[in-house]
């Protein structure tokens, strides 16, 4: 019995998501189905891509993530599988499963081309019900990547140009505003181990963030530390450097938005964080 | 293992769908519950019947649907089980389930009378969870329908006035914007099979259809047709014809409303399907 | 296979409550997940201790019930197990379970301190992924309570000041709007029980509510009661007096927000109640 994930920018309103669960079932009744999230702004490939990274590892190794944002359906992209460490994900190939191909972790890539798998006839606009679904519910009940199609280079599959944060030549990494979420965190894109190389060791919290005009200095361990209502920096638990505020949305309190730039640099422990150091 | 659906307009704020799952797994703990959606408008009994006709067929045959929007709760209406095929379906006899009642197709009608199966003590406000919810489990579990209460005749179940698109007199197609969809495509009432008998065979493309002032020539094979942010013409995967515009929304580029008018008539195929006829 | 409830405030656009689902079933393949909520406003403690305990009894005895809001995440407050009546809550000891605590049904409260049984590493930001999930995973393949960590008193639990509702010296109910549900019906924190005391038996609908300047009398059997678009009282399905309109909304219509006041004295029945004795 396999976990089938499932990804979309269709929204809770229209009967799009439970129609793609009852074609799931129809292949395999035994299939559990768990949806990460189908509030991906519309055809917005980068969030996609984001999200299912960090999300898909926290399931059962032998998942089936089904990611379908999709706004060539029906034109000539193809459909691909790719298995990763014992996960396999099923999408279009336009980019949304850019960061988890990684060729040293890659154990196979096929294009989605056996149409005796499919739900018949196929609509032209519909083919996370009409192909993805039952795809994965034929995985889930134990087919072979093979059986799909024909195996596919990862070198050939689509990439979104999603720029990472960076080390600029004076020493401070740059990078932006990624997300915002539910709780108005902003979720940036400098990942923990490129904090962890930019400072040493137990000198991790010694850093400052600078954001428009803001300074943050140190970084935190949990949301609930430092003055109420003040921002602090936070490695976040998808491994994303953080800016939050303390009982408070950092989106609001810093008028952040995606796309904003941040740096970070490299600084002295600030006086309040010496309190804390036994933590 | 039967899977049991659930449409509604609870909405997911409240407490009230956990709560009706609740009450089915303790009838049937083994059931599968998936949701079709909650965020019908509330009391918008023509949605929902339009929502639940759309998506019943893609679940597996056994399958039972229960559709709780009742705005008559607690009042003297029934409760009726409609079997159709071998789908099963859970709702008030207040017209939501008018767009699956063709009697050519019912195994069944029964009245809901059976106290026995019901959740005691049944509350006046909440037959979703008290009545249709464990009738659903034990249906599930395998219960006859005749076990449920009395048959009943199709032809006395309350039916909504949904008004079809129809064929004027001119020989144009008469319907009108039915809802608009998480992505802005405009879904209206116009059938498949009414667009087939507008034209003949393979010029089924060479439609015009008028919107307010606007005209949009030829039925496209995909959203992704056509000029960028231009609106076209489409059946969708639901079999009715939307408009819908590459890479935009329909809905704000038209500055269209459910409710609107629009007339589709038979005209030549434009230029620009020419191009891909060998799609 | 056990069922387990989850009621967070996490919203559903981010991956966060899909990383939970994956993180209990990567302890127990077989567990059954329900949503009862996410949607709770941003660390509202007393919203979610109202929602869990309007829905916890619904599901079968031997459901875990695991209640992530929890602004205090990573600091020194507790997460605990309380088991009731054969339900089992997991959740952060800050109130969230106040009201599900009542020491005479009351099986067992344990300090979750098993660091054997939480996902590792444990991030310092999402304990509902690290440490709850995995542990309703554990209790729902059958470990004991008493495995989580020490034994603890349900007196040293925190709890949230929550006032309910009073009865004045002049004999009136004196209340508040509670919530605001999906259908704009007032839930207030005035109990059924409450309401019998006030009058006598049959009498029940002899009473008068007085909310702003809008006086409501008699108690409705049904939303479907009195005069369209008319205010009515009624016990809801949860046992708390609700005020709704007939086809409206009461938020609406009364101007009415949670936290404002209302009373309710015993009246003599209005005429309109005399019609429908029979119910």
């Amino acid at each position: 019995m396999a976990v089938i994930t499932l990804l979309t920018d269709f929204g809770l309103d229209d009967e799009y998501v439970g129609v793609m669960k009852g074609a799931i079932l129809t292949v395999d009744p035994q299939a559990r189905i768990v949806d990460i999230t189908h509030q991906i702004e519309p055809q917005n490939l980068v969030l996609a891509a984001y999200r299912i990274r960090s999300a898909y590892a926290y399931f059962p190794v032998g998942a089936i993530h089904v990611v379908v944002v999709d706004p060539g359906v029906g034109s000539s992209r193809d459909i691909v599988a790719v298995r990763r460490q014992g996960h396999t994900f099923v999408a279009p190939d336009n980019g949304v499963l850019s960061l988890v191909l990684d060729k040293n972790r890659i154990d196979g890539v096929v294009r989605i081309t056996n149409e005796q798998l499919w739900r018949q006839p196929v609509s032209a606009t519909f083919h996370g019900r009409d192909i993805m679904a039952p795809v994965a519910g034929h995985l889930s009940r134990g087919l072979a990547l093979d059986r799909l199609g024909p195996a596919a280079s990862i070198e050939d599959l689509q990439r979104l140009a999603i720029e990472p944060a960076r080390l600029a030549a004076d020493g401070t990494l740059q990078g932006e505003v990624f997300l915002i979420d539910h709780f108005g965190n902003l979720v940036t894109n400098i990942e923990a181990h490129q904090l962890e190389r930019l400072t040493t060791g137990d000198r991790q919290r010694a850093i400052e963030v600078r954001l428009g005009t803001h300074r943050i200095s140190g970084l935190s361990e949990n949301y609930a530390a430092g003055p109420l209502q003040a921002p602090l920096a936070i490695v976040g638990s998808h491994g994303f450097l953080e800016i939050a505020v303390n009982c408070g949305r950092a989106d609001r309190l810093l008028a952040a938005c995606p796309g904003d730039a941040l740096s970070v640099r490299c600084g002295s422990a600030p006086d309040k964080t010496d309190d804390d150091q036994g933590v």
